[in-house]
């Protein structure tokens, strides 16, 4: 059973201390979908422009991926993304943004994609991610991620977003800012209290933290020495967890917290090159074999 | 065998959001041993002046530390430092440092701890941690501390230091200061390139990493919510780390992550109350009560 997920489609150009790269494919359910990829058919739904290589759609296409919710703006520009990263490659600076195609974006689900059971509502406004919601009729397991700008200007809409959902996923920034709490630990417990029965933040290059009434865990991130581009760490993260919930069709504690070792492992491979250059040529053994390793490296 | 420690004994003034304590216990000696007398008896060496309450030494001689190497110095003042945390508890500014009586310091081992098998070079400038050293003959295993001061101002004394050690602890910023490099997991590296068999980097909430020839791995923090005050946290866990080691009497690699591992978790105690108010109160059973929750807790 294919999981879905809706989000953005975008051309990024990534700046690091040593090197350029101009409009390569990036998006949040691009590499939430490449990630999850390795482990369950994907739904992919998102908006591009007629500006879009077809090469990239092929691409996803080739990987399990159902792009037929993927829409067209024909005149419309896709969204593109410039960040530049600091010397340390984990602080960047966004340059610009052109939302693009973005701004008119109406998520529509193919009829098909209706009855998916695992959902990931990825970033985009509150309002949009409750129209999918709706539209997702055969859900069993909904997860959500946001960020600062929706939790600053529709802040009601995500708030009632959150009464709904299973899960959200947020960074360590916004879950600070969504519940006004400066201690990631009790941030977490707070976010529980908005209505999630699972809250993950995402801690970067330290790992993520998991949230829910019975449970808190820390897992610290994959160390790697070779970092060329984070763009797209925590989407990969995501894509990983989910696709390996929707793999085993499950959420007990025990499968969740795998899911989320596989999260940290798989996006530990989307760092060591721009784009999606090292996350869609991985295979799953190799995904598997890190896991193996993280799992040691936790064992004492 | 007790474990000998040489570092600062203080005075601190601390603040936080919600609270200040004036000249209350401190120093990275007494984080440490008090840490460590969880595990093994200590020897400590140090300095104070006259102004130094006799009511502290009591304390850590009622703790199985035996304090016949800290000096008084009539006329001195003991070392003073204050400082102030940010909100989110983890970054501070320090306000003052009177360095006192730690101006003179020579440190000088009495004859019944020079047969010490574990010593730590507690903070302190490389000419002092290298006279410690000389006078260690019984030495079996030595892991030095350093900070950014030292980096800058004795950086051909550390590097000579760094030759004779077996471990080195240090922060995050150390790390990258002391190797120029921006990647913990490289800074790491390139550490041990410096000397020590092995380095460990202590990322304060977010954990520990460390570093042999043959391993790379990361421990995270144990999550709190109750963070009081983090001073000594980074000097608890080197106690925790150091004291397991002295218990056992091992440093091979599984004997030096579990140590690893009671550092984290003896360092969690310590944030929860200012000064050594905690750290002093708890019982071994409960640092191996919760060393269970955090093996438990990286399981999946």
């Amino acid at each position: 059973m294919p999981l879905l997920v809706v989000g953005t489609v975008a051309l990024d150009s990534v700046e690091t201390p040593t090197a350029v790269r101009e409009n390569v494919l990036g998006g949040s359910a691009v590499f939430f979908s490449t990630a999850a990829s390795h482990f369950a058919p994907v739904n992919l739904v998102g908006v591009v422009g007629d500006d879009w290589p077809a090469e990239h759609t092929a691409m996803l296409q080739s990987r399990k991926v159902n792009t037929a919710g993927l829409q067209t703006i024909a005149g419309g520009k896709t969204f593109r993304w410039r960040g530049k990263y600091q010397p340390n490659m984990n602080d960047r600076d966004t340059l610009e943004v052109h939302l693009n195609v973005l701004e008119q974006f109406n998520p529509v689900l193919p009829e098909a994609f209706k009855q998916s059971h695992y959902v990931f509502l990825g970033n985009d406004s509150p309002k949009n991610q409750m129209k999918v919601l709706q539209q997702a009729t055969g859900r069993k397991l909904v997860v959500a991620d946001t960020m600062d700008l929706w939790i600053n200007i529709q802040n009601d809409e995500l708030k009632a977003l959150l009464k709904q959902l299973d899960g959200l996923v947020l960074n360590d920034s916004e879950a600070k800012l969504l519940t006004g709490d400066e201690n990631l630990v009790s941030a977490g417990r707070k976010a529980l209290n908005l209505g999630p029965r699972f809250v993950v933040v995402k801690k970067g290059e330290h790992g993520a933290m998991f949230f829910s009434r019975d449970e808190t865990y820390v897992l610290p991130a994959y160390p790697t020495a070779r970092v060329i581009d984070p763009t797209g760490a925590g989407d990969s993260f995501a894509g990983g967890m989910m696709g390996y919930l929707a793999e085993r069709q499950a959420f007990d504690p025990q499968t969740l917290k795998t899911a989320l070792a596989y999260g940290v492992v798989t996006a530990s491979f989307t760092v060591e090159d721009f784009s999606l250059n090292r996350l869609k040529t991985i295979t799953r053994k190799e995904i598997d074999e890190r896991l193996i390793e993280y799992r040691k490296m936790l064992s004492f």
